[in-house]
This record gives C-alpha cells, sequence and structure tokens, in this order.
C-alpha cells in the first residue's frame, strides 16, 4: 500500500499537451499499456536520461532524437522496457516512432520513445505499433490521469500533481505524472516522468532548469540502490500561457518559476518513493552540519541502502545500532564519533556517539510507529547538508521482486 | 537452512590452545554463550579488525592490548555486542579483561575481548564475569566445536574446519571456527573468527600471511553490504609442532604453510555464507578482463549488493536484464558494452550487451535450480579478476532481521 497517496483527482490540463492512451497487448490484454503525448509546435522539451552504461534501446534513440529535432511526440509503453536487446531493440524503438511519424505527419526525429518494463524480453513492436491509431484517436487535453494509469508497472496506484503560479500576470500551470516502484535510484536522470507546463521558456534556460530541480528532486530519492536501464524525464513548455519569455534573466520571475517546478518534481520523486514495491513507511534522511555535499550524501545513501536499517524501519523498530553501523561504514575519513547527533523526528537517540541520556525506547517507538518518519544526522564537521527520501525492505519487496516474471 | 553445511564433526585440537565454555545468559538463560580461549606461553597471535568507524568498545581494548602484550587469553561473548555504549562500554571490556587476568594469573593486556550479538543494549558485564570461572574450568583442547557453537547468534549451524600441511617433515594443523549470518561485508576484517595452528611462526610473517589470506576470503565475502561494528579475527600459533621457524624465507615450506592457510580462511569465509540469514543459495560472482582489480570489485560487488538480482536469485529465475542493469550502473568508465560476456556456471547468457543467441530460458532455469550457482562476467577490457561470494535476498532475510530485537 502507497503510504499517504490518492488517486490525483484533480490533474489541470496543459495548454498545447494532448495525450492519447490505447491497449496494445504488450504483457497482459487489455489494459491501456500505450502512451502517446503530443506537444504543440513551437514548444521546447528537455530531458534528462539515465547514466546506466546498459541503457535501453529507446534511451538510446530519444536521447539522439530530442537533439536533431524539435519534439513532437511521446510514446511510452510499460509491460517490456526494450533493453538488454542489441541491435533488434534500436530497430524496434525506430520502428515505432517512424509509424508514429507517417500517422502524425512529422519527422520520425521529432518523435522520443520509451519503455518500461522487464529487461530483455522480445519487444513486440507490431503490436505497439498496431495500437498508435488508438492512440493517436484518443489524443485530447485533460488526460493527464489516463496517461499516468497507462505508464504503471509494479506501481499500485496513478502518481502525479499539479501547481500554478504567476509570472508577468500570466497564470502558469505545470502538471507532471511519474511511474517508479523498483529498480530505482536515479542517476542524473529518473525513472519514467514526464512534465508540462504552458509556460513560454527558453530551451537553454529549460534544460538548466531541469537539471537543477532533478538534483533536488529525482536524484535524492531510492528504493534499492538499482539505477534502471530505462530512466527518463522530459519537460514539455509550449508557451500557451503567453507569458514574456522565460530565459532565466527576469530574477522575480524564473524564482516563481523554478519554485513552482521544485514543488512539482519534488512532489513527484516522493510519490515514486510512496509507492515504491513493498513500501510500508517513508523515511526522509536529513545529513547536516557535514564537512562537504559529497560526504552529507555518503552517510545519507550508506543508511539508505543499509537492508539492516531497511527491514528495522519494516518492523517499526527503532534499532539505532543499526543506523550507527551504516553511519560508520560510510567511509567518512576521520570521522569524530563523539561530534555525532542522531535524531528520529525531534527524539534524540544518540549524543556523542552513544545512547542519548535521555533517549527512552518509548520515544523511539512512538517514532516508528508513523507512516513518515525524519531521521536527521548531525556530523558536526561543517556546514554542508543533503536530503534523501527512502522507505522500507518488506515481504513485500522480496516477494514482488521474486515473482516479478511469472 | 544453510547452503551444503554439516556440523563439523572432525575439528581437531591445536596443541598450546585450550577452549572452555560457560552459560553466562548474556541474552538467553541455560545457552552456552562464553567461550574463553587460551593460548599457550611462548605463542604469537595476529589480528586484523572490523574498519567502521563506529567499531565496539572490545575491538577498541583488543586492538590495543594485542599491541601492548602476547595474548594468553580470549574471552568472546554472543548475546550483546557491546557496542554503541560509549565510555561505559570500555569500561564493561576492561573489567572482564581484568577478572580473567586475575583468575587465570596474567597480565590484563594479555587478554583480547570480543562480543557479538545486539547493538546499543546495556551489557550485562556482571552476568558475564560470574561465568568466567566456570569456562576456565572447562578449558580443553578438543572443544572447537563446542566453541564454534558458544559464538552464534543467528547461525543457524555451527562452523568450522581443519586442515593439516607438512612443513620440515613435521605435521602441521589449523583448525578455525567462524560465526557470521548478517550485517555482513568484512572490510580489511571479518565477522568474529579464530582460527589456532601448532606451527612455529614468527610473528611479523603471521601477521603477513593473515593479511593476505583474510585478502582473498573474509574480504570478498557480503551478505548484506552492512559492514559489522564488531568484526575481528585472530590468527593464533602456538609452535608446538616444533617446526624450523616459518618466516617467509624458506619459499616451500611459506607456500605450503599459506595454502593450507588459505584453504581453511577461504572455507571458514565461504561457510558464512552459506549461513547467511535466510539464505538459500550460494552464488559465487567471477569477474574476468577487467582493466584493473579496483573495477572487477565494483562490478562484483555492484551485483552483489543488488536486491533485484539476490530476489531473483531466491526466486530461481534467471532475470539476466538485472544483472546487466547492475554491471550497467557500476561506474565502470568508457564500458563497452559489446565486449562483455556474462555465463551462468557454463552457460552463456549474454554476448555482446545482448541475450546470446544460443541461449534458452531452459538451459538458465537448469542453473538457477542449483543451491550453488557461479556467475562469471567478462569485461573484455585487460587481466585483471576478482571472486566475490554472496547469496540470494529470501523472505527470510526479512523476517529475521525485522524481528531480531524481539
Amino acid at each position: 500500500m502507497a503510504v499517504g497517496l490518492n488517486i490525483p483527482d484533480n490533474l489541470l490540463p496543459i495548454a498545447g499537451i494532448r495525450l492519447g492512451t490505447a491497449a496494445a497487448g504488450i504483457k497482459y490484454p487489455d489494459r491501456q499499456d500505450l502512451l502517446l503525448i503530443e506537444i504543440s509546435e513551437g514548444s521546447h522539451s528537455a530531458a534528462v536520461f539515465t547514466q546506466n552504461a546498459f541503457c535501453a534501446a529507446p534511451v538510446q534513440v530519444a536521447r539522439a532524437n530530442i537533439t536533431s529535432a524539435a519534439t513532437r511526440y511521446l510514446l511510452v509503453n510499460s509491460g517490456n522496457a526494450n533493453a538488454g536487446l542489441g541491435a533488434e531493440g534500436i530497430t524496434c524503438a525506430k520502428a515505432s516512432c517512424d509509424t508514429v511519424a507517417k500517422l502524425a505527419g512529422c519527422d520520425a526525429k521529432a518523435v522520443l520513445p520509451f519503455s518500461t518494463g522487464v529487461i530483455g524480453e522480445t519487444f513486440p513492436v507490431e503490436r505497439l505499433e498496431a495500437a498508435i491509431p488508438d492512440a493517436i484517436a484518443s489524443l485530447k487535453e485533460d488526460a493527464w490521469l489516463a496517461a499516468a494509469e497507462a505508464i504503471m508497472t509494479t506501481d499500485t496506484i496513478a502518481k502525479g500533481v499539479s501547481e500554478r503560479c504567476v509570472i508577468d500576470g500570466k497564470t502558469i500551470t505545470i502538471t507532471g505524472i511519474v511511474k517508479g516502484a523498483g529498480m530505482i535510484r536515479p542517476d542524473m536522470a529518473t525513472l519514467l516522468t514526464y512534465i508540462g507546463t504552458d509556460a513560454n521558456v527558453a530551451p537553454e534556460y529549460l534544460q538548466a532548469c531541469l537539471k537543477k530541480v532533478v538534483g533536488v528532486s529525482f536524484n535524492r530519492i531510492t528504493v534499492d540502490g538499482d539505477t534502471s536501464t530505462n530512466d527518463s524525464c522530459v519537460l514539455m513548455a509550449t508557451g500557451a500561457a503567453n507569458n514574456s519569455l522565460l530565459d532565466g534573466k527576469d530574477k522575480a520571475a524564473s524564482e516563481s518559476f523554478e519554485a513552482a517546478l521544485e514543488k512539482v518534481f519534488i512532489y513527484l520523486a516522493q510519490a515514486a518513493i510512496r509507492d515504491a514495491e513493498g513500501v510500508t513507511k517513508l523515511l526522509t534522511i536529513d545529513v547536516e552540519s557535514g564537512a562537504d555535499e559529497s560526504e552529507c550524501n555518503d552517510v545519507a545513501y550508506t543508511i539508505a541502502h543499509s537492508p539492516l536499517v531497511k527491514t528495522a524501519l519494516f518492523a517499526a523498530d527503532p534499532n539505532w545500532g543499526r543506523i550507527l553501523a551504516a553511519i560508520g561504514r560510510a567511509g567518512v575519513a576521520d570521522l569524530n564519533i563523539n561530534a555525532l547527533e542522531i535524531y528520529l523526528d525531534d527524539v534524540c537517540i544518540v549524543r556523542s556517539g552513544a545512547r542519548a541520556n535521555d533517549y527512552t525506547e518509548e520515544a523511539g517507538q512512538h517514532v516508528m510507529d508513523k507512516d513518515e518518519i525524519t531521521l536527521t544526522v548531525k556530523l558536526g564537521r561543517g556546514s554542508a547538508s543533503t536530503r534523501v527520501w527512502t522507505c522500507d525492505l518488506s515481504y513485500d519487496y522480496v516477494k514482488i521482486n521474486a515473482e516479478y516474471r511469472s
């Protein structure tokens, strides 16, 4: 069960972006597993992709296409990742772009393909292509929820959010959707997430904004430390709001836009954790007073990836010894354990490298019984800090991943 | 259930080493949870300890004592790690050494303390001290199995092995025991393991041998990537075999001794994985033809720590896409995926970065159904290689670690 998430019933349309879905039968019959996103002419799109050396075929094609032509269509399927198939995978991804281009009357390079699902299984490109006309026929602006549902794999709930801000007297809308679940530790990129806005944004500034907000959202989450082969994030700006061009020079306007964008991105990144495979708890890890951000990240991710911390979290067990052991093996040079403090929410559990004198098991248990917990580690070495979101490791994570292909 | 392990019924005594156990009631009543090892005068001991910055109090005391006096006694308890307790923990560890010293008539610095169990719980030093006379009274040479049983925590079976070699016309015996189970990724050190030999060995050479064999045994295993606060490994040499002094200069003699030692260490390290928490399968990961050992280790450990690879292993699912994804995120610079080959035992599953043409799911399944599997990754970049042992991630790992403190 997802932690603190409801089906998003108020996703706002973005003028200039239409979405269509269809049932291609990629993995299951009769499931809406194909999504087509149409972006109006004159829009700008920015994207970041997985840094995994084995990136999937659609990632390779999308990465090339987005630099060759203005993007007009995103074609997304769930149920099969089109990864690990060598040249055959590339052929399939390109063929699906060709089909969209022919039917929609655009350049094939204006189409970006995306896939999510099982790695290494033959990609049923004919079934996918056969469903494209249905997806085109169903294109409409008010279909973000249907789109969020179409891209789900082991996700248990559709995830999306909308946000508004006023720039230059014009109301700007941002709507984004995300799929996540497992194999999640985005690295300069993310799972599959599509964010549209009607703001009028200069292309270079759009890419800079994307990089900046991904850095504090999708690049700060982890379920299992496994960076996917298919992570992709696309930010589309149609300009339909007719604000004067956002290019980063007007400080007030940039700040408003970036703040709204950051809100959407952090919501979506957190949502991926709230709906992680087998999740029962959302853990926010704040590492403070480090010498630099890099060592703060080392500590935060060592805790976030520790199977022992994650199983204790699942058991609602304030087993702070495991947190301490994780910090101790994070590779921080000359760590002074006597300067260290650890808090569960506002309960101090460790001070001077040992259990705090005023700590009681009851106080720790009270925090651990919650669904959403903040763990704060103060290193006492400087002024750098970081924040990472993760979840627990439950029976269901094992069950889902032991049974995923069957 | 441990994989391919039986209770060791033929552990050979080592002349000059006596072992005694007692029930101290550290965590459970009436359990033999205290072990005392006596080493004869004139013996030499070498040790390596955890690199975790939060090393437990007994590790701090043992590390200091072994450099101050010739070691005569090792005092080991299970059920409580004496870790995370600050100054109080040090006081307890020293007090227990003092008690042994007083009763046995030796310097307190000749006693090394060791603890394993829950981190952060008050250490019942009075109960431990009260049981020391019983442990002393039960000291005898032929008690290695009882010793292996006394140091178990979530281990399901006692683990130990003996090996013999002939040096200088004299038969040399080596016997070792180990406890493991979880929080296992030794780093220049190990869990708790005690190895005795009657060989006559020079102290500097003994320490060099220990470092060398630990490097290819305990430093090549991982259950969950969590380096413990209490890892300790002690190698004791009594000299009772009366061989001419082994100091590394006689090449043939050194090779015989080191080969026997390596056999014992690799057996014990593997045994820790075979009896890991929730284990159902032993996975040997060979990474070959890397540019250097460091990148081979990065690839091997990224696979070994991937929750997705480990759950697929539990499900006996030849989900090679997850292996490929793990290799792809291991951080190897300029990895040429087209040069890559992956084998499950002798079945080639990936060639040129994609599923091998002659691979069949049946062949992959046949290997995955075994209890012991070798995964070979050929990077095609050079001549470096590494070998790492790990296990699967099962429901029982989660269960054991979600319930461990209760």
